[in-house]
């Protein structure tokens, strides 16, 4: 059984530790919203919807801490805590998105004590609500995944990532679970791998056949014809269908063209902005390079050197042979297939 | 100053434990030709031309060890020497070419003194013939940088690898000292993490610019126009100019490809294997998958989790843009072109 990795305990946010993961499962109790926020900048809790819902948890936390009886010094109180969320993580708009849903159902509430309530319950209201369409999302997305088939996926998209039932290996799960016997092949996603230490170990407690590899032989076993699709999440996918993941994910949507593999995008709504015309607008974050001269601490690289270390990169939909969502599984052309199912 | 891969001692062979780079500069004395065998398996030295080199000093030194005077039983024990050398690793055919030198030489010699002489100096000849190839290919390859490139290039190919000049690194190399300005960005390469360990560490010695990313990295910066070139070595090329080198430069071929960037291969004409027709007939050798769930020893995936470890690839030559030897720069096509230059 995977341990929640987000828990709302009233008085203060549980989160599994993801970062010492598969070694350690560690809980840590926060009851400052300043150690969600920082929670979330070190990749304790990380994935796209994990992020909104801890951030929406993390707000109403910060909200009942703010003592002042004044509406006035209360909403610049909260401001300064939305504010803190906005500046954790830049690219994953789940983050956003619920920072803003947060913001509006402070505004239209009453009383300060009415707000605070209302805050905790629209945080709920958004951890419930992704816990449905990632299990609906993956249902649909299931249909996709034949008997027999061998799958690809990067990062960790599982339930860890999205505080639900998963993206991408929720759409695994389900196929499993109507019957079909499926593998998987799991890039270990460096620089802070995900795949390795999240992904093989989701999936062992699925009893869902896996095979750990590096993030370099993807296209060894795409050539050999080992893979039959690749699945992966989503950070941001803008109004043209062009999708922000965790970096490593152009490379294997290139691979995949070339030979002919489908590549499989899922990601609730909630992931869509349809504020961006194209990926090219998405921020991409730029991490401390330690990440990449050191695995766990230990340098692997001569002191001193330069290292870059984009979180994310940015797949143009040309190469996203469908997105699965909770209202249905999009097609090419994406801007009007997107503009249909809109949640604005 | 880089010290010595491998340097001959008359009585043994020092080689430079490339596993311990760059943390420690340690040298090995090799006395009994076990321990080169082992130290080719376990990757001590590593690298196609200088694993043909180490071969080549490590059949002299078992064949001095020979105590028989019989020339039945000396040829005898030699054949079991070149045996262990020919089972240590099986993608590089720099090794087999070595090999076959050596059983040729000790075959056309005199007396047994007179073969392990013989033995002696045609392990020196190859290692001298290395150096020439790798500096004159160096030279050759040169004039395809231009002053202000970016190259990326992946796993190592410079005077480590290659006992001499260098390939890929050594092309870089004499472009810098032809007076162009250039910088690299290398990819860490793992499992072994030869591009964070070795490539980063000679190019700071030869200051030039390096930056250090993941493998997953590659296409981020290939689809953003900062790399001009891919530069790579080879463990072995086909008649057909298909290339088998380090695991993911299949991929880095596929990105080039479809980012328009030109994908150079740099290797002497040892590493063409003109008896087979494509790339399809390299054998890849799949190691350990210890070395894909740990790193340096450290487990950074669950305990028992399956794992493929296959350390070559092989890049159909329609990928290639040109390979770059000391008897010339070659394009398609490869079958032709290759055949004039044959090294037989």
């Amino acid at each position: 059984m995977i341990p929640k990795a987000i828990e709302w305990l009233e008085d203060r946010l549980r989160i599994l530790d993801q970062t010492k993961l598969p070694q350690e499962q560690s809980f840590i109790d926060l009851t400052d919203y300043h150690d969600v926020v920082l929670a979330i900048e070190e990749m304790r809790v990380r994935g796209a919807p994990a992020i909104g819902v801890a951030a929406a948890y993390g707000i109403a936390l910060g909200a009942q801490g703010i003592k002042s009886e004044s509406k006035a010094e209360f909403f610049s109180q909260l401001d300064q805590i939305l504010q803190a969320f906005s500046t954790s993580r830049p690219t994953a708009v789940n983050l956003f998105r619920a920072i803003n849903r947060m913001k509006k159902i402070a505004a239209m509430s009453g009383s300060i004590p009415e707000i605070k309530e209302a805050l905790v319950n629209e945080a709920r209201r958004i951890h419930h609500e992704e816990i449905q369409a990632t299990s609906h999302l993956s249902q649909l997305g299931a249909a996709l995944i034949k008997d027999g088939f061998t799958i690809l996926t990067h990062c960790n998209a599982g339930p860890l990532a999205t505080a639900g039932y998963g993206t991408a290996l929720g759409v695994i799960k389900a196929a499993k679970e109507q019957g079909r016997r499926v593998s998987v092949m799991a890039t270990e996603t460096r620089p802070l791998l995900q795949g390795a230490r999240l992904t093989t170990w989701e999936l062992k407690q699925e009893n869902i056949p896996v095979t750990l590899i590096t993030d370099s032989m993807a296209g060894y076993f795409m050539h050999r014809k080992k893979i039959d699709c690749v699945i992966v999440g989503a950070d941001r996918i803008a109004a043209n269908g062009d999708v922000a993941n965790k970096i490593g994910t152009y490379t294997l949507a290139v691979l995949a063209k070339e030979n002919h593999i489908p590549l499989y995008v899922a990601a609730p709504t909630t992931t869509i902005d349809f504020s961006l015309l194209s990926g090219n607008e998405v921020p991409i974050e730029e991490r401390d390079s330690q990440e990449v001269t050191h695995i766990q601490r230990m340098p692997i690289a001569p002191e001193g050197v330069k290292a870059a270390n984009p979180a994310f990169d940015v797949t143009p939909h040309n190469y996203v042979t469908t997105i699965i969502t909770e209202r249905g599984i999009i097609k090419e052309p994406y801007e009007k297939e997107l503009a249909k199912i809109a949640r604005r």
